[in-house]
């Protein structure tokens, strides 16, 4: 039933050489791996317009000038990272970067603020692309943590099933949503330069600022809210990165791949945020974060009866007044851009999360492909994340926003400072003219990039903290701390593991001891399997839980002329596993360098309700017995009929030339 | 942590020799297993006015001739067991005379009758005591089913403890009840005598007949609810038979002791149930099923306002109309005994659940003594089935009680059946004219017991079956099923154990193969244990899950110098366990005599925590391998050093003397 189900989501095992297969080539990663970015600019504007109503219209003719410096930090590190991805192709991205060259701390450091922020990639792209559904779709309104929700596991279900498919699938909507919004913003400058383009639906209010800003927009405050509305026009960078950790899912060459990408992903990505933000000051928008309040109408608010639509929805309505069609084209790209946006973080974050539990950071069963060849256990922790912030947050943009960008920006900075290192590393010893000048430039231009990077960060830090960013701290020394633990422990079981000896001297004796309850087939062939491995002495053992059993067991063992001894070993308290210990651990004193093997009886039985019929005292003792040094612990079995039906269920040979052997 | 709570409820852990200091004398046995019946009294007169009300007052009139109806059949039911407990003083009761006499068919059928009887008599007992509760203590008022489960969680909490503490804890609240209502009847009937005695509250009503009696109480219908009536009057024998299942808990000499105590019982039940309904007749007493409807005052129904309550609080309110606390004293240990006669089931379910898991009916689980020396796991069942039904029922008695009944007089009436079988036996060989004297005459006794348990049957079948009785029908058939599934299946499984040789031809060789994954110190350590038990030959198996790590492995291994060989085989899909299986599988077919000694490392952590940061393939593989026949699956641990954290868990040392070795 449950293998049913299984095969049904995602689909039938791949072998492991069917791995080279799922490269991707570039029209295929461009929307695989820069959806995260390009969707940004479905929220990026509302984040700036929305952060300068605080100051009232007066601060609106700001928002231009603060997309330009966006666009700066953008194409800023567009080009820092195409340095990394030359110098860095093995997809380690800014965690590989950091380590090298900083040391693993500042690798641990990245690492858990890329954890932290691809969680949040997911929660944030997929809350907002409800957001959007539910302008236009009126039945999602009020179920939109539920809807996010089963969105997310929808994307878990597609990436498990493996990375090309889900490229193959996203191709279409990305594609589509970057012609939506380059063709809006050019269609609608062409009807503007013409004086055909009527102003936005909320053209017609006024915004009132608040208290702070009732003298006007000047002085510290207003300083402060445009660093602010730069922090949150920065949500545009978001998943830039992606492509630096996703380089190994190129097809070759990778790297010159991976930087052609990431350089068209830039163009396009600062195109459509200038286009919009253009579009929005030519058609007079309005947008507040409480428009109840706000926004006014002829000097009073409007209240909770006007429902404030995203940026692009109102731009695409003015836009299109006389084409409705693509109105609903434009939004409804948007909408699938931002949830599928979250598929970046899909192939991020368990990739990451594979080469973190190889370095021993996380458990090791991340570093395991699944029957499709995908980090399963990534993608399915990255989906539980997700979902736990999406309904804490009841799938509220506004708010998860605040969490999102300052692990971003550490990552992009610790990146920087590595980079720089490495190419002053490289300098050191670098005799040839033409690398070193080619290696200079590289240094230069990520040193431009962490000057900007770092400064974005102390913005991000200072403008953000109290708003939310403390909680996305606080999460990533969370991981940081895990991380380290299970690095320690892993480190302490592998000092330990190690040999000291390659051939330890060998055990001088082999005792056998047969636990017995009764004189029945199972026990007598554990008997004679235990006299098979020719041990130095065999006893048989028993527990007298109750006296009487134990007499008639004494008596049966002797009228079969059973030519092994039979210990009983009382049990007053009616316990089966603590005598056997105890008496395991009496041999073991008297004679430490010998080997003790325990042999246990069991009859299998196939179903279910069969083994509730049964005592587990067996599988309760072995368990316990596993803690005693010098025990080996061996299990008899003795197959009941039924159990053949449960032998069925693994046959390898069902599934015919599976396996054959390598070596002798 | 669990581990003191445990000890907490339950107390220490007692030795099995302390068994027989569980004994109880006659003064205990009393109230131990004589509360159920006794306490009946309760509700038996509830039952029998509110089932003649149907007719109006007319019928009121057959109340006494009816008790004593019920009491001849309780003084034929007493004299009946005082044989049984003599002929058959194993504990057994009737399910052992059924069996014995009759055959396993009918013995089972006593079985399961008296199992769904049990758990009716917790629920019911229970139920009924929470209502007085409710009458007497507002705040109980509402929440009776919360109140119940809280209570029936209480009684298994002290039957865990142990028979013996219970016994003492019951004894001042059953005897208190019974000089309670025998009390209240003496002093009632005095004041009645002298013409002091006032009304009870309800006198004041009258009753509407049904329509279906509104030509007064003639015909086939009123005989038929004189039937309905006797049937609920019968309620009051419900746990006579608790005695004769008890007989092995009785001081010796038991079965005089048992009978006398039967007794003793029956003459206080009578007496109590007798007075009850004199007083009821004496005061004027109304009670209805549906009081708001039922009862008129001037004709008119009384509606919801008025609260009925039960038979005794109101009796004792009128009798001790002067001395007002005697009042609080006697609804007080009424509501107690009901509550406590729930604790006559918890001491014979399991005993009766213990006899059946011997004969193979039943789990084994059930006949394993707990910590305290009671049959746990039949305590725990009765109290989970008892909830189910306070639960589904919402703590009602009347509704609980129409289930009731059935299965007490099915195993009366069976066992008086086998009981005269029983004599009849007997009498064939006897020749002593004394003893047969007393058999002949025994045997009159249980044959009249026959007769008189037979119609009672037949009565409560037809005038209850729809009514609810089917249900705890279906459930007998249920268990009987079950029961008759779980020894077919024990025997079968004990079929296929018996040996067909007690010397098996021994295995012709021993493969041994150590599954190794790193080379590391538990693989070494596995290597020495596996060539200490000097198999025929041994060879190392790795899967290669990671061709690149396979390689290393091999590389490894020959780096090393280890002298035994490796053989590597292919996972193309990534698995441990089937190509193991299939590999093992090979082996056995080439050579079938031989045994195959599978050899796992396994290194062993000590901290919850811990265990999840290793992979649990050996468990499974452990698990799968126990399906193949000819193969011993032997556990090499290595133990870390966080392991002795969990070592000293049940290290038996910590309980000095504690185990000894009996024999050598």
């Amino acid at each position: 039933m449950n293998d049913v189900l299984k095969r049904l989501v995602i689909g039938r095992a791949l072998r492991s050489d069917k791995l080279g297969e799922t490269l991707l080539p570039k029209r295929i990663a461009l929307p695989v791996f820069a959806s995260d970015a390009l969707s940004s600019v479905a929220y990026a504007p509302d984040e700036i317009f929305l952060t300068l109503s605080i100051a009232g219209l007066a601060a609106y003719s700001f928002s231009w000038k603060i997309g330009l410096i966006v666009v700066l930090v953008m194409l800023t590190v567009v080009a820092s990272y195409r340095q990394n991805v030359h110098a860095y192709p093995s997809g380690g991205g800014d965690y590989e970067v950091a380590t090298v060259n900083l040391g693993p701390r500042f690798g641990l450091t990245v690492a858990a603020a890329l954890l932290v922020d691809y969680v949040l990639t997911v929660a944030v792209s997929i809350s907002s692309g409800v957001q959007n559904a539910a302008s236009a779709i009126p039945a999602v309104e009020g179920h939109e943590a539920v809807v996010a929700v089963g969105l997310v596991l929808l994307l878990m279900a597609i990436n498990l099933r493996g990375v090309k498919e889900s490229g193959a699938a996203f191709a279409i909507p990305t594609y589509g949503f970057m012609f939506a919004i380059i063709g809006m913003t050019v269609f609608g400058l062409y009807r503007y330069a013409f004086g055909h383009l009527p102003d936005v639906e909320s053209a017609q209010f006024s915004i009132a600022p608040t208290s702070e800003f009732s003298q006007g927009f000047t002085g510290l405050a207003a300083g402060f809210l445009l660093l602010r509305t730069f922090s949150s026009g920065c949500a545009a960078l978001t998943g830039v990165e992606a492509i630096s950790n996703g380089v190994p899912a190129f097809k070759k060459p990778k790297s010159k791949n991976a930087a052609t990408t990431l350089l068209l992903m830039g163009t396009v990505a600062v195109t459509m945020l200038m286009g919009i933000i253009t579009l929005g000051n030519v058609t007079g928008l309005r947008f507040a974060e409480f428009p109840a309040e706000q926004l006014l109408r002829g000097g009073v608010p409007v209240g909770d009866g006007y429902t404030q639509h995203t940026v692009i929805s109102q731009l695409a309505a003015a836009v299109y007044s006389d084409v409705r069609p693509l109105f609903y084209v434009t939004v409804a790209f948007t909408g699938v851009i931002l949830v599928l946006a979250a598929n970046t973080a899909f192939n991020g974050f368990p990739v990451l999360g594979s080469i973190l539990a190889k370095d021993g950071y996380l458990p090791r069963q991340l570093h395991t492909r699944g029957d499709r060849l995908a980090y399963s256990n990534g993608i399915v922790l990255l989906a539980g994340f997700a979902i736990v912030l999406i309904v804490a947050y009841d799938a509220k943009v506004t708010q998860l926003i605040q969490l999102y960008i300052v692990g971003v920006f550490i990552s992009f900075t610790l990146s920087q400072i590595g980079m720089v290192r490495h190419w002053t590393r490289l300098l050191r010893t670098e005799k040839d003219p033409a690398a070193r000048g080619r290696m200079g430039r590289s240094r230069v231009i990520n040193g431009f990039g962490l000057v900007m990077t770092g400064v974005v960060l102390v913005i991000v830090l200072i403008t953000k903290f109290t708003r939310g960013a403390y909680i996305a701290l606080i999460a990533m020394a969370v991981l940081f701390v895990l991380m380290q633990g299970i690095r320690r422990h892993y480190d302490r079981v592998r000092a330990e593991l190690e040999p000291e000896d390659v051939n330890p001297p060998l055990p001088s004796r082999n005792h056998a001891i047969v636990l017995v309850s009764k004189v029945h087939a199972p026990t007598l062939r554990a008997l004679a399997y235990a006299k098979a491995t020719r041990p130095h002495d065999l006893t048989a053992l028993t527990v007298a839980v109750d006296a009487e059993d134990a007499r008639a067991l004494q008596d049966e063992w002797d009228a079969r002329g059973l030519d092994v001894p039979l210990t009983i070993i009382a049990s007053p308290y009616r316990e089966i596993t603590a005598p056997v210990l105890e008496h395991v651990r009496d041999y073991h004193r008297s004679s430490p360098r010998d080997v003790i093997t325990v042999f246990i009886p069991e009859y299998v039985v196939g179903r279910w309700w069969e083994q509730l019929l049964h005592n587990q005292s067996a599988l309760r003792l072995k368990g316990r017995l596993l803690f005693e040094p010098g025990v080996i612990v061996a299990s008899v079995p003795y197959q009941l009929r039924s159990s053949d039906r449960r032998r069925g269920d693994d046959d390898p040979t069902s599934s015919p030339g599976a396996f054959r052997r390598l070596a002798p």
